[in-house]
């Protein structure tokens, strides 16, 4: 298969595009890095995107920017960032994205824990992970045409000297385990689903 | 206690502030009607509102514009509704409100049953209502000085002439057994539930 991986240089994205150049032609999308850059957020450069890739088998999401703070001070521009980035931007993968997918072809795309476990300052990241992941059920739903799941990582071992103070008492997975899920679905034959990898 | 309904003069608030009126001072605002007028996603008017009140015990929402649409056609404006009045709207109730609320205060928000079950032209729905939920929970894990809950009704029976079509094999229920989630949230002790009326 031909998979359109975005955020293909990223932690998540490096351990997937990994796993699925065994048996898959890989093109690797990234901000400023991988083969080319593209930004979700916006339909003028993924238009330009996919008149370069044609068509593909898959696409893959492990991308958008959230914004963490406390929720008392969280402003309309912070949640902007989530909504207009790791929200619609999937959205777009879903919505202009499916117009270039080959027939039998599905979409993926990426949540976290905090959709269902809570951290502070993570209120913003737990209501736009959850609706990606109630926009990816309801579309699946709703669309014959494509399948459409939801990969949920919890914190990554390679993240943790990062984040993992944010995280008290989450035990990390590695990389390599959470690229699996994605396999999963790209070959699989679920539509609909949240991959929990915990 | 002084409990303050917004879209108090709605299907849901109606009802809501008829159950609530017989032991509590009830304060009704709508868009046009009731006792005063308010636009939730504006601060500006939330402000201007709340000095005429002056502080509450509790803030209950029954309201929040969505637009219903199939997924292929969703566009930004049309995702935009429903992220600047369902979901920030009650968002302000939340981070803006509860500086109005005396302690001890609630918070009750509404979604529906859409943010679990998905029906044709939904997908908008499911991902907001589930937003607004994530939030809500998230919301009160990190706050200790107020409780959050959400109540999320099926179809109500008060609508089936209008919505029945588009929920299919969905048994309505009475809005006087959704108020009584209201009641519960108001006059309880439980914060980050989600009351499901079905």
């Amino acid at each position: 298969m031909k998979v359109l991986v975005f955020g293909a240089t990223g932690t998540i994205g490096t351990k997937v595009s990994d796993l699925l150049s065994e048996n898959h032609e890989v093109i690797k999308v990234g901000k400023t890095r991988g083969d080319y850059q593209a930004d979700i957020s916006s339909l003028d450069s993924l238009k330009a995107l996919f008149e370069k890739t044609g068509k593909v088998d898959a696409i893959i999401s492990t991308t958008g920017d959230i914004t963490f703070a406390p929720v008392n001070d969280l402003t309309k521009e912070q949640w902007d960032v989530g909504y207009n980035s790791k929200f619609l931007g999937q959205v777009n993968l879903v919505q202009f994205g499916k117009k270039f997918l080959n027939e039998g072809g599905s979409i993926t795309l990426t949540t976290g824990i905090l959709s269902e476990k809570f951290i502070m300052a993570g209120a913003s990241a737990t209501a736009i992970n959850r609706a990606v992941e109630g926009y990816a059920q309801a579309a699946a739903s709703e669309l014959s045409d494509v399948r459409i799941n939801v990969v949920s990582p919890t914190l990554l071992e390679e993240s943790t000297d990062i984040y993992g103070d944010f995280f008290p008492g989450f035990i990390p997975v590695p990389g390599n385990k959470v690229a699996y899920s994605y396999k999963r679905s790209v070959e699989g034959i679920e539509t609909g689903k949240i991959y929990t990898v915990v």
